[in-house]
């Protein structure tokens, strides 16, 4: 006797709703060993029904409204993956939760945003929301921690969650070249979203760390409270100047629970050159997860791409098919507090780049503006001198961020500097 | 209103039993809040109850027999912490399942022996045997293979799943210290298991690597069919041989299933320096899995300890409190296939070291021998002559194990060679 199959209804059919497609039907037997059950497609959707996607899509049931395909009788799975944060969706989640279907998304935008909303809509239907394709692509990472380090505390993840971030930053220091045309290259190799802000400003990753952070602590999803900076102001000098000193420059996640609330930061830092993360290369991502009992968990993977985001997508619908039920961030809504950003960062050293006009004593200027504010210095050194414009790099002590701010608006207000500072936090790890 | 608690037995209070036991009362909170039930202790058993642990047991009810209290009513988990292959551990485990009760083990040794009949047993009582512990330590690997990446036919599984072989083989390398020295330091670091060559002989490794393959591969669990190789015969010279080609000696796990049957090795191998496998150090483990959509994924962590070991136990405790029901190896035991050991290894370089006597045309000898087994030379390097005896270094083109076979025969029947020759595989990844 085989069990009830399990059916899906699929919204989008770009990349991964594809992927999942050739998944479905490549590997149907082996689904149907592992799970003991067949899974079944009862409905597309998309925008364009006429677009070549390179596989036929003929035996399945065409539905031109994702909110109608979300509450069809003959449906146990809405697969959400035409994204967006709002606009359909959204409706379509919220319509397949309200007729009572379980709901898988790779959509990091829409829970980073609506995720407390929308996991209470899931728990009140008693409905699921599965999200491992919306982080990291195929690293298994949202299963990681939710139920792989379930028993621990968690202290702290970090990570490269931006593969074009990583592509830029790696192909700028290998080919030296500058942002602008590593940026270039990435559109013309379409790497980039539509707005490439989602991508080079960290909205994506810090999108995806904000999911993290709530499963971690047991927070309310804050996305608000995710401290962004992209990767635009990084040029080939401080990329060159870091790795003179043993280091490299990620675009990196940072979510810590302290005595002062809760830290989340999507940044570029200084990680060590020999760590896992110094040496991660191009597009690969990597999510280290920290818990009081395990230690440190590594995680490396293909953080995009039509297969592993398609593998994941699959991992979430063969959870339910096998009957395994998870609350949407790993607890019930009930038990999820607000988090209270932190009003001050845990310590660190800091990269400093400053332009300084060339005249006399901008240097000790500089130097008295960091050491008033109690920010001490490990290494000093002037780079670079081109059209009366010395550049100068400093590496602190460890420091609070605080401080490191007072010094840079006192530096700033000495009126020796010509240009931005750039200011890079150096990452424990 | 509560849920009804989860009521826990644990036999074995070694480290990782105090480790469960810790994490059990310090996360108490947390885990009711992720799982929805308070998780407690029913009852604990040891072989001697008055040892100092370092923690009170007091307040838990002590049973001297393990399988008495495998049986007991206020019992849903007995969690076997024991370790052996057969005795209490296995009698407690099939007791605790012929009684209704779930089972959580890190016993590799019992499961890659007689984990077929005990999945039967567990399935027929309509019970989970879940061992997360059993490999990788605080790795959450088993998760990863058997849910994170059900959706994908898997290509490989290989890593590093041996923490003593793997600090000893690094200790070596950047000690410059011969085995026998390091093998000793370890002893007296408490690294070995009682029987050494359950580590340094590749046994435990092997315990673990059949435990994946069955997973990966949907096959009956085969231990006898897993070649193993333990790392005594490896030299410092070979360690630094091997680094000045750009690689690094690993005792590595290769589990792949091929048109000729299924491929199990646990043998010291040569990996590049610069892959995550080439870069693990001291007692970390590393394993990768190679799904067909997923790519690549790459897990590192700590392989024991109480902390990881005890984490990887309470992720089983979680699930089971959480209500999530996987068969033992991924799928029903009936899908299971007995898998066919493969003839002959999938081709690949070799790395070989042989000790020659110092007479005219030995080494044309030792050429000849390969070249007429069909094996061509990449590399070849004379690297030291001492007391007559000059040792001869040798990479391979690729070439299967059949023909190196042939060769190292034919090379040790010309009567040229002084002591055992090394051949290492060179693995691909």
């Amino acid at each position: 006797m085989t069990a009830a199959p399990l059916r899906l209804a699929i919204a989008g059919l770009g990349t991964v709703g594809v992927g999942v497609i050739k998944m479905l039907t490549r590997n149907a037997n082996l689904i149907e060993r592992r799970t003991g059950r067949p899974v079944v497609i009862s409905a597309i959707s998309a925008r364009s029904r006429s677009k070549d996607r390179g596989i036929t899509l003929k035996s399945f049931d065409w539905e031109d409204d994702p909110v109608a395909m979300a509450k069809r009788d003959d449906v146990d799975v809405f697969v959400e993956l035409m994204g967006g944060t709002d606009g359909p969706a959204k409706a379509a989640t919220e319509a397949a939760l309200n007729a009572g279907k379980d709901v898988v998304t790779a959509n990091k935008a829409m829970l980073a945003v609506h995720g407390n909303e929308l996991a209470k809509l899931a728990e009140d239907a008693d409905k699921l929301i599965r999200f491992e394709a919306a982080v990291a692509g195929g690293i298994p990472v949202v299963k990681a921690l939710t139920e792989g380090l379930a028993g621990n505390e968690i202290t702290r993840v970090l990570g490269v969650m931006n593969g074009t971030c990583n592509y830029i930053l790696t192909r700028m220091e290998t080919a030296g070249l500058p942002y602008e045309e590593v940026f270039a290259e990435a559109d013309a190799l379409g790497y980039l979203e539509a707005d490439p802000n989602l991508d080079v400003g960290g909205i994506d990753a810090g999108h995806k760390l904000a999911l993290l952070s709530s499963i971690a602590y047991g927070t309310k999803v804050d996305f608000d409270g995710v401290v962004l900076e992209g990767i635009g102001a990084i040029t080939i000098e401080d990329i060159n100047a870091a790795a003179r000193m043993g280091y490299r420059i990620k675009l990196l996640g940072v979510s810590q629970m302290t005595g002062r609330g809760l830290e989340q930061r999507m940044t570029p830092c200084l990680v060590p050159a020999n760590s896992p993360l110094g040496q991660l290369e191009g597009g690969t991502n990597m999510v280290i997860l920290e818990g009081e009992d395990s230690g440190t968990i590594v995680l490396r993977g293909a953080g995009a791409g039509e297969g592993p985001t398609a593998s994941a997508v699959m991992s979430d619908i063969l959870d339910i098919a096998r009957g395994t039920r998870i609350s949407t961030f790993g607890q019930p809504v009930g038990n999820l507090v607000a988090s209270k950003p932190a009003k001050a960062d845990t310590p660190a050293a800091f990269y400093l780049r400053f332009h300084l006009q060339d005249k006399p004593g901008a240097l000790a200027k500089v130097a008295a503006g960091l050491g008033e504010a109690g920010v001490s210095i490990a290494q000093m050194r002037q780079v670079e001198e081109t059209q009366g414009v010395a550049q100068v790099i400093i590496v602190t002590h460890k420091t609070s961020r605080d401080s490191l701010d007072r010094a840079l608006d006192a530096v700033s207000g000495s009126k020796v500097l010509d240009g931005a500072t750039v200011a890079l936090r150096i990452e424990d790890i």
